[in-house]
């Protein structure tokens, strides 16, 4: 519970420093990547923030203004259509994303890098449109790599289109019984059907409800009632006859990422193709969470930057006793420590993207390497979602009242937080299964070795001593404590890689 | 910025008893109360609490959920009315509250604490409607306290009415410019119109607009532009003639705190009396910020217990691996580490009560008392807000997915707890509002003496010799480094109030 | 397409007499209905009248204003509950008319009047609320007429209760095909189940969703695909075992009447119990519109009085060239054919509720009295909601740009008013409707006799000729022409009636 | 009251040739307006159409559906701002029609008929976005021809811009006592202030607040309180030095026409320009409403012809009783009769945008033609709007109960045509003042000598002699009676314009 990533030794005076306050650099966040050192001269995404700027932030700001929108399930004429109601704008919106290359340039050559770059971009300024792009790169991945000839076939090419007529993805693995213990909780039934399963369910959180292709977790006829008895399958909007695959029960209100339809989903003998072997469903559901949780990581770090962006222009107009009170000592100091904070959370996300981009295409047995991935993924999910709620609390108390209207956009951050810090996992799912990495794999050790002339020597050893001894702990007691050490592991490791040359 | 209540020495483990967790105290906010060892039997407020629980929490969640009431500006042939269309169960709630003796019940014989009572009851179902009640309370103090005979007989027995024609009271600072330098943000002008005066300004932040009669600050022709050019004037909803004496320009779209009608408020040609001496108008805001203040920690800490509680109905019954989260180690850590720092949070502002109770008919200039209600005052308020909006934030966690839903309850909590964060004063006013009160006052040496034997002496010396030693730094240094400082002479504060025997 | 009932030659100017105008009985149902010669002192129905306007009328308006409640699918356990999140008031307001007796009234003596006296009432005050307690009406009159002994013990005390824990009652029987052509349009299958039934099918407008005890059209496996294939189900909200025993899909946006909430239901499995002998089922299903037509009537009335009340209210007070606006000879004289108008469709509206208290007793075959009901009933359908639409809308008119604002209630009315006449059949269906009963039932030459010395005999005799020749017409021919005669003939009836000694 | 536009004996069989119903003229307005001969072959308006059918459609319903926009009073620092939040895609469609030519094709060459073609296309789509270009059209027409030289060369080329850079204009003359009695209603108040004016005072409906130039009436200091001492302003959003030249009170919630923003203003020392002599006010806000009137009759024969173009799309596809609705024959024939009223609607309509087109250049003293044009634009602005209205609502019925779904489009054209029937001038204004303009000017005269040879000379003779003997009635009387006579009056103008050759 305690959260103290900010008064740490590390901090330095020069966070204060004018160049980074006075210049653009904290309202844009290509120059923000950029100086992160993350990235090259790349046209595309500058054209990307710049659409955005002129035009995409009044989107945005309308559909969060909006509300959920409607689900007109039948049209006048009674045929069921299951259409999202949103304004058209929305749609330009989304498709924009997708003909920047959230999907298409992931493939050539193969790396993961231009869509994190581009969901980055895309969380400064809409951390719930981030959500779309994610689950249809968590549908594209698993179908180009476990997908057979005629499945790629049919289904691929209409993923990377680089125009409108581009299909999304969707991920729908929560019942209504939760999402933590999918093992206990999918209750949705897979059926053979010649080559194609029958599959039968309600999915409780359905995101991108709507989507022309998802990836279902299903548990075929006689499996296991646990999570070895998952599997993952193909399921289209549209069956071969065009008539709807899948149904919408209903839209979610949810208090932000309204550019994400979440929805319940009925599959009523609905078709889908079995994606990789049965028995290793739950290896390709979690690949799907790995993709999820580091866009998580890295969206949480970019509503951030945001957060403290708005904070920063407000406080450079808004006076109080004769001066801007960005002047006053106090605020200017938690303006420096969250900058401090920002680089350590961003360092961590994108820590996570470069392990991941390494190890993205393994297929179990899993590497080292993907263990150690799993565990910054846990951490980084964890600490950036956490720094994101807590900055954007703080930016809405800089606004003061302003901040608790609705009229102004500051309130929308830390609802938009909120939600980052809670789906793909909260803190407590990632302490605990961040907690199962280092037991079972040892990942903690490779961290270690990882962060080795990253951080102290002596406090290298004193960190990893720590962590062995919460592993030897009889078990309630490792749980019950946990969090602290989780916290410290999260914040040492965001540090040593802070001090790394050239970041 | 950072926060940690919770990870501290004092924590034992008993605090997982199942005789808290288990019982229903958790759920009452009178039994709350009561084994805190604030009240006796009570009759009349447990029957206000069992009128939430049959009815009042139903009407109050309709009122938020239909946010923002409509204000009708004109009746239908043209005439002015501002009138606020809340549905008719509101007033229905709304009233509850003053029959049971939120102002009256103050009077006989003097004692605040009825009043703050009522507001912890209050605040636990509708941290919003505790709003009314207090800018009511803050109308009537001053009014009994330094308004003249012919003041007093034309508008006390009106707010002191037991039946549903009692007035209501609202306290209007805040202009455009904002509410922390009242001094220089305030540009309401009074000018002497007979034994009256007529005001003219606009107010920004005019909480309980509508309300038959407000205390609002305003400067006199002629009078200084600093925060002493200030003073305070009764202004009634109609003037002698009935006629409209100020109007609501419109309502604003408040995130929560829904049950209280925020406006922008037109004086024009007002007419008002003046309270008191008018170079004391300060002195009388101060008074009446002191009122909210408390009041604004009473609620939080409300606010804490009734997250809290909802989050452990959730913990209770929803499962996962097998058996109720709550039962999994981790998750029953932070319960036990919220009821500790629920109980902690809950001394330190029922001691601001006491404490306030004891000097709140002083007149200027005051006692040494005051002084010290005033740093502990500023101690609460920082420091319940601060717990209220982590612990709705956590128990929206505790919730999962169900948490991000407009259409369960738990989301309120923390939209709520963000408003008592920000309204009254943001952690920046407190911090550099306490930090005032000691360089002048030595209100921390009052605070040292009156926590003599509750902590640890050496702990005492300690935190004494850290206080001096911030008082002694330059300007800017004091004021850049308070925030650590402060939190931690808050929870030592509250630490040590919690040894102290009887509670 | 034509509309006129009031410049008719029956139109004197005595309509403007200042008795009229100027006395309260426009504002008030109750005093309407006395002076229309309706109701003898009924302190109950007084009662009632006095509730809406110190409470209910500010409640019904805040439900309006509200639009369509939230349905709660499941609790936050993940529990389905398919719980209307209506705020508190609306159950305050629903039970107090069931209280008042709108069922129970019926069974002591047996006699629909003082239902329809209170539907006239509520109507006046909230068009939609009188539907909840139609469809109530509609479901304990054929409990009680074709429930066998044990069904009656089963349910008809709970519907019968004089408080809160009164059943409600609901019809459903229009399917997504549309509610016209029934014999095609049930989907909806009944499967033996024992002594009960099986129901499997989707009711696409389904009034009164959630209510305890619904009656449901269905077809039983192997019957006709016609009309005659339809049988009548009584199927209650929770099976034997207490689970929901049908589901709510969701509650639809409709444009008014949002004082009853109607649904998508699904019915799977769903118990029910047959009413009556199957092959009937097409008759139970006319009696039920019966009821709710008649309802309609009379609502339509009741909707005519209020928005000429409130139009009334307006131009008494709203001025224009140096006058009220009442008192300008253009809109006097609207005023006064509107009143005549409402008297006329008044005398029909009650001249089918007199006629139906006489037969509703009846079961299949029916006595000529049932079909020269019938024919009154399509006749003060169409003309009355027809009335009550033009009046709406010349409502509307009169208070100018003051009533196209959602702010003053006046477009409220035309909203209502659209919905009573689409609902229980639109125009269309009446018209087609009356013209079946008169082929096969000769249900015209029952009527003329009926008028027989209320209308000049040359007149009686001369619309009578026309009818006939309209029926001999070829069948397109008949049906293309029939607008003008229907019109006609309601118009002639209502003039008849009103003409009628003692009213 | 009376209603009876289509049961007439002009009707023909051949309304319902296939031609008619089975072509896609019905559901275009371009093509609708090419066979009645209105227009040759202009790519423009084409274009046009088919951006409303690809894109502007979308938006206009996404527009409706969120209702009243926000307005931002203030900048999060406290500047007024009085920002209309639009979401974006509306600023795309109402530029739009700027671009397309509403303003800029009036003057080259001077002819209205492209605007008028313009707003005809418009209000097919979205009656509510014709206002805006309307008023703005009602602004360019007098500065362009009263405006002296400085004027005109200061805001003609920027209301004439051909991008997105155009201003709009507005036309605000009424206050809370009414718009019918302007000369009674008007309490702004103009003071001069070297060459310009300073105004203050309220006006109540201000439709396209934010435009950047209005025209607005208002009463120099000792002007008469009647009619004539009414004179009319230019007034700009923004003044020399760019402040806020007038305030935007508030957005009202209408209950159509939403993409037209209609709010509360306040002129508070705003700086203004007389247009022409200050005497000739009341001429010049005629001519303006001229306009506005003429508009409203083309944007209600729009609305009209949309409603029946979605009811026959619904009607094709909807069946009953083994067939599609529309071939049954009483609805069949309601087609029929709707149709032959819509080109009796449309005639009457574009008739009078010829004779304004001949008049619109005209200044007082006015000829004869003004006089004629004067009353067939009061006759065309009750009559059609009549028609909008009643055509909506038979529309509803057409689609029964999903026509009170807020979901389909289809019961947004009765609310939109309930404000086409009140603003410009309820009917009741229209037949007065069609009556005064009778009385006056024998306008009447000019109307016959007008349709000589379009009727049967015996009808007009008869007509002639019913006009006469009303105009000789008692002053009550005349008034009292005038409905049935104007209503005749504008159906026998309409039906012989349709009987003119070549329509």
């Amino acid at each position: 519970m305690s959260f103290d990533v900010l008064h740490r030794d590390v901090l330095s005076s020069d966070t204060l420093r004018a160049d980074v306050l006075h210049s653009d650099v904290l309202r844009s966040p290509v120059q923000f990547l950029q100086q992160a050192g993350l990235l090259a001269d790349q046209d595309w995404l500058r054209e990307y923030e710049a659409w955005f700027e002129g035009e995409g932030q009044g989107i945005s700001e309308a559909v969060d203004r909006a509300g959920t929108p409607w689900l007109r399930m039948f049209d006048q004429w009674g045929a069921r259509v299951d259409e999202i109601l949103y304004p058209p704008e929305y749609w330009r919106m989304l498709k924009h994303g997708y003909r920047a290359g959230v999907l298409w340039r992931v493939f050539e050559p193969k790396s993961l890098l231009p869509a994190y770059l581009l969901l980055y971009a895309t969380g400064f300024y809409d951390p719930g449109l981030a959500c779309p792009y994610t689950v249809s790169l968590s549908t594209v991945c698993p179908l180009s790599k476990y997908g057979d000839a005629e499945l790629k076939a049919r289904f691929l090419p209409k993923m990377l289109q680089r125009d409108d007529s581009v299909w999304q993805g969707a991920t729908w693995m929560t019942e209504i019984k939760g999402g933590s213990d999918l093992g206990a909780a999918v209750e949705t039934v897979a059926q053979r059907d010649g080559s194609k399963w029958r599959l039968n369910g309600d999915k409780y959180f359905a995101s991108n409800a709507g989507a022309e292709l998802a990836v279902v977790a299903a548990r075929q006829e006689g499996a296991p009632q646990n999570v070895r008895g998952l599997s993952l399958y193909l399921v289209p909007r549209r069956a071969d006859d065009e008539h709807l695959n899948y149904r919408i029960r209903r839209l979610k209100d949810k208090i932000a990422t309204r550019s994400v339809p979440t929805g319940e989903i009925e599959l009523r003998q609905s078709e889908g193709w079995l994606l990789g072997q049965a028995e290793h469903g739950i290896y390709l559901i979690l690949e799907v969470l790995n993709l999820s949780r580091v866009a998580n990581s890295v969206g949480s770090v970019a509503l951030a930057q945001r957060a403290i962006a708005d904070a920063y222009s407000f406080a450079e107009k808004r006076t109080a006793f004769g001066k801007p009170i960005i002047e006053h000592p106090l605020l200017r100091r938690q303006f420096g420590d969250r900058l401090q904070g920002l680089r350590a959370a961003s360092g961590l996300a994108w820590e996570a993207v470069r392990l991941l981009d390494k190890v993205w295409q393994e297929k179990p047995p899993y590497s080292e390497n993907y263990h150690l991935f799993r565990l910054v993924a846990h951490l980084a999910k964890y600490w950036t979602a956490e720094f994101a709620v807590q900055t954007a609390k703080w930016a809405m108390e800089v606004y003061g009242g302003v901040g608790t209207l609705q009229e102004y956009r500051v309130e929308r951050w830390l609802r938009e937080a909120m939600i980052l810090a809670i789906w793909e996992g909260t803190s407590h799912r990632q302490m605990l299964d961040g907690l199962e990495v280092m037991q079972r794999k040892n990942a903690h050790r490779l961290l270690f070795q990882h962060l080795a002339g990253k951080a102290p020597e002596a406090q290298l050893r004193e960190m990893e001593a720590r962590v062995e001894r919460q592993l030897s702990l009889p078990e309630v007691e490792r749980e019950e404590t946990l969090e602290k050490l989780f916290g410290d592991l999260a914040s040492f490791t965001a540090d040593a890689l802070l001090r790394e040359p050239g970041r």
